[in-house]
């Protein structure tokens, strides 16, 4: 293990808590309305030889503005099973564990309003360490002006970093959030990064300050975007179209993605995986849109990744 | 392959249109407002030397008593690839196949009115050939009674076949639609089987019939509940809470059928296997039922599956 990771690990966790108190602040002052519930609980781990770590759950529901928001932040060590540390990687062996992240999705109540999510993680596995994370951005009514912003403000952050993470982490984002059977991507993209440091020369404090600087930006890359459109007026048949494309978001999570079958799959607390499920939506068979519209607009674009800057 | 494959298969995929056909019809009959709509559709397999098959999709919406209802019907061939025949325990290397099916699934709008699934399938793999199927209940507001009504129609027709498919193919069916991350059944059961006739001393004619039995029993099985309960009045608290266990019924089809994952990975028509997806969902952080309430009863009967007849 590097030299660093022990006091890393505390001074991560220290920080993923501060981000999640930032965030959720942010959100409510925005809100007006509703304020976040938190819930903390803790993992319980036989081999671990202790707690197994924990964590904190907060939720906001039925907003004003936000129809459900989940920001959690975990902390949880122990040891991973043989089958999981293969899969992250490392050799096929069960190997001690620490990890911990903050992770959110905002599900607004206004179709104009896109939903977003974001994460930000440290792990150590055995004797490596490394960052993962990233944030993106799911439109129902697209306004370029949306996916510009938020994109400028990631990139600008990247850059401050490394001149190649955001060329790289943007392609990986439109990868990873892709639904092969619906041949789209979950929405327009942003960054996304996995086992950044784990290379014996990293230098895991450059890469402690860009995760610090991505966690402290994140609501000045979406806020803005959700100011902007919070008072668009809107029908119910644009309604309508944001709990069918919710749907989307569902499969994805429930179909593709790694951290919740992750969750799932090593017992982590069910309610803190699933709080990433929109509150309200709708599968209808064979649904269509108008040519010309914006809801066509917006599929399209998901069918063909774009540079937004 | 059984000398009585080659016909075997063109009447089987025959019965399973006219068993389509009659659920479809009296589904139509109690309904009483909406009608099916049929979509054919057809497969491209390159292998397949012909265009693979297809099937015909049939879906009822925003019915009087039927919120989301569909009965598919397919008879699709090609060649499967190594890594699928041998999950189907067969070799691994590609081999020639053919299936068909019929399969189902009922929304009802009122909470009060259980939520239906059923399949019957018959499948060729290189030189085997077998049965495979089943029906299950899910209620929102339980009377034991619709439980025991379902149950008894499948037992009576199971031990007209053979004195042991009852109980097995009960139990196969609660160990089958067991969500382990909630620690619950998907509902009360029902039956489930497979590969029932892949031994080569298997009388597939005997199967057939067996097969043949349950499809034109459903609508007994499970009409007289939806006749029983459509008229019972409920409150938006308990439509409210329909919504939340529909969201149940999602996360198993989404995270563990076998039947959604075969079709999205072998490249089935997205919108025919999806299909089984209710029409209006929610997901809450954290959902309370209050002690004594029906709400409570229905999940303490998941978390124990019972001998119903």
């Amino acid at each position: 293990m590097n030299s660093q990771a022990a006091p890393l690990r505390q001074r991560t966790s220290q920080l993923f808590t501060e981000i999640q108190t930032h965030i959720c602040q942010r959100l409510e002052q925005l809100d007006g309305k509703a304020k976040f519930k938190s819930d903390t609980w803790q993992r319980t781990d036989k081999k671990a030889g202790d707690d197994g770590g924990g964590g904190v759950t907060r939720v906001l529901a039925e907003g004003a503005v936000f129809e459900k928001a989940g920001v959690n932040f975990s902390a949880v060590h122990g040891f991973m099973s043989a089958d999981f540390a293969a899969k992250l990687g490392a050799a096929k062996e069960e190997l001690p564990f620490f990890a911990t992240g903050v992770s959110l999705v905002i599900h607004p109540r206004s179709p104009m309003v896109p939903t977003t999510h974001a994460n930000w993680r440290y792990l150590e596995l055995g004797d490596k360490c490394w960052f993962g994370g990233g944030s993106d951005l799911t439109p129902y009514y697209l306004d370029d002006s949306d996916a510009v912003h938020f994109h400028s403000v990631l990139k600008s952050i990247c850059s401050k970093h490394d001149a190649e993470y955001y060329q790289r982490f943007k392609k990986w984002c439109d990868e990873y959030f892709f639904l092969p059977h619906r041949g789209e991507t979950r929405g327009v993209g942003g960054i996304f990064f996995d086992y950044l440091g784990r290379d014996d020369k990293a230098d895991l404090e450059k890469l402690f300050a860009f995760v610090k600087d991505l966690g402290f930006a994140f609501t000045e890359q979406y806020l803005p975007i959700v100011e902007r459109r919070m008072s668009e007026p809107y029908t119910d048949a644009q309604r309508h179209f944001q709990l069918i494309r919710r749907g989307r978001y569902v499969e994805f999570n429930l179909l593709y993605d790694r951290g919740t079958h992750f969750g799932l799959q090593t017992g982590g607390r069910i309610e803190s995986i699933l709080m990433s499920l929109p509150p309200e939506v709708r599968w209808e068979y064979c649904p269509t849109v108008a040519p010309g519209s914006g809801e066509e607009y917006l599929l399209k674009t998901l069918q063909q990744p774009r540079e937004w800057v």
